[in-house]
């Protein structure tokens, strides 16, 4: 079934190879954002440049679309905590607009990328299943919780259908080392530039790292899934500290990672590893790339895209 | 100990019950909110007129206070679905810099009136713990909930301590019929006015009733409170259907009750109930007053205050 959708933030990291990935498969994809990192990487989609805070443009770009993706965000983990409130008024806020001008448009579902990572808090259940308690230490975890919760309110209310997907850490190709998108990216570049890289606390924090396309893997099956299941965690299901990570990208770039250590950081969890059960029993789907498989087509990616 | 504090949301129903106990305690008290709904009630409480979303008027209310009571809510169950972006920057962003400025002045503790019955949903556990999932099927209740998250981020990132009381249905003194507050009072009134009143379903929600000094108490316990749960239940533990709070009102009051049967609404939850334990574990609180006597105290106030 070819589906006619938009991707909101369609220009980061995940929108970038999820616009490419319903490109390739036939579907027909527009992306909205406020910025392209890689132009040249959504040759032959539709591209509208808007605040994702602006209805007018939302509603202009999501005409004629039945499925959304709801990738937008204004904020990362670190700077959500910088100022809460502006988090809540551009991204809580500016969801419901969303939602408001998807009832009136018709859509027929919407699917947003929450977060694996810090929805959880610290958690008292390693792996954590989506049923474990949602006490987030940072801000952008509990503007994520607020997003899923109203997601399901306009869907008991209005009926809009929607799939929350609670995705670990994603890494691959098209994060840049900018921006705080990922640790991964950002070993990667200090390891060809061979500058330094500053790291928060002494490399012990395990993260459930995820290949990007096992993320977009994932979105595409939330597209059709029916269920009464609509939150899945999404995760390789598997922990790796932040040493192992460095020592398997200088194995693999046969280069030395330079690193200045900080002191840890109070939004940082030590443990984070994602249940993924629900997923792989109700959404029939399962990471595919094994973390070196996909370290090394990530370090391929840097080499050949010239980013480094 | 006397206490140095504020009321924001000092003017409404629970806000204008807590400022006469704290006053009659001897604690030095300060009312802040839009409007008084019983101003004579609040003799001898210094009253500051402003908006809560007001950070300058905020901050020029709480300064030297050392106990913030959180009530202020620009909402009701209800009217909150009909704007949730407007009760999302009110409430919830307004929050959040009522806590910024709460951090620069130095307040010791926030206390906050969260909501029992909606921020649980539909519960599947029945008498409801805090444990319990949170899928509120009403906007208001979701407000609350991304609240109770933001005290617990900000006091987990900056220390400011808090407590959140999810209150159940008050109801006593002070509420009035007008604005949705409750239906003992809407019952209440609609009995002396002999004016039909408007129900939604056939009266057999179940709901959890507890009368305001009973609630006063939970509050001015959450204070002095030292613990590590800051989150409490405060209900009366037991459920009371729709139907039977209104052969109870009109066998109190000797007066029958017209009323008009409308469509159930989807907001509405069919069972609320508290489980309290934790609170009477470890608040050391407990209600006192039985039901018939909470609404055989409620009726003279009715009575004696001439608001029928």
């Amino acid at each position: 079934m070819k589906l006619n959708c938009i991707v909101l933030g369609g220009g980061g990291f995940i929108g970038t190879n999820l616009c490419r990935r319903l490109l390739a498969e036939g579907h027909r994809v527009r992306a909205f954002g406020r910025r392209r990192s890689f132009p040249a990487a959504l040759d032959g989609i539709e591209w509208i440049e808007g605040d994702f805070a602006d209805p007018h443009a939302l509603a202009g770009a999501i005409e004629t679309c039945e499925v959304v993706f709801h990738l937008a965000n204004s904020v990362t983990p670190f700077s959500a905590n910088l100022d809460m409130a502006d988090d809540v008024q551009r991204n809580v806020a500016g969801t419901l607009s969303m939602l408001d001008v998807c009832r009136k448009l018709g859509v027929s579902r919407v699917i947003f990328v929450s977060s694996g990572g810090t929805i959880y808090g610290a958690p008292t259940q390693i792996p954590t299943p989506e049923t474990a308690p949602t006490e987030p230490i940072t801000a952008y975890g509990v503007s994520r919780l607020a997003v899923e919760k109203y997601l399901a309110l306009t869907h008991h209310l209005h009926g809009l259908d929607y799939r929350a997907l609670r995705v670990s850490n994603p890494y691959g190709p098209f994060q840049t080392a900018a921006k705080n998108q990922g640790v991964v990216a950002a070993l990667i570049s200090a390891a060809f530039a061979d500058e330094p890289l500053e790291i928060w606390g002494d490399g012990s924090v395990v993260r459930d790292f995820i290949f990007i396309e096992d993320v977009i893997d994932a979105l595409i099956a939330a597209t059709t899934h029916e269920g009464d299941a609509r939150l899945f965690n999404i995760g390789s299901g598997q922990g790796r500290s932040l040493r192992e990570v460095i020592s398997s990208i200088e194995e693999l770039s046969g280069k030395k990672i330079p690193l200045r250590l900080k002191a840890a950081r109070p939004i940082d969890v030590p443990v984070s590893i994602l249940a993924i059960d629900r997923a792989r029993d109700f959404l029939g789907w399962q990471p595919k790339t094994s973390f070196r498989d996909g370290l090394r087509q990530t370090i391929a990616w840097w080499q050949e895209s010239g980013e480094i």
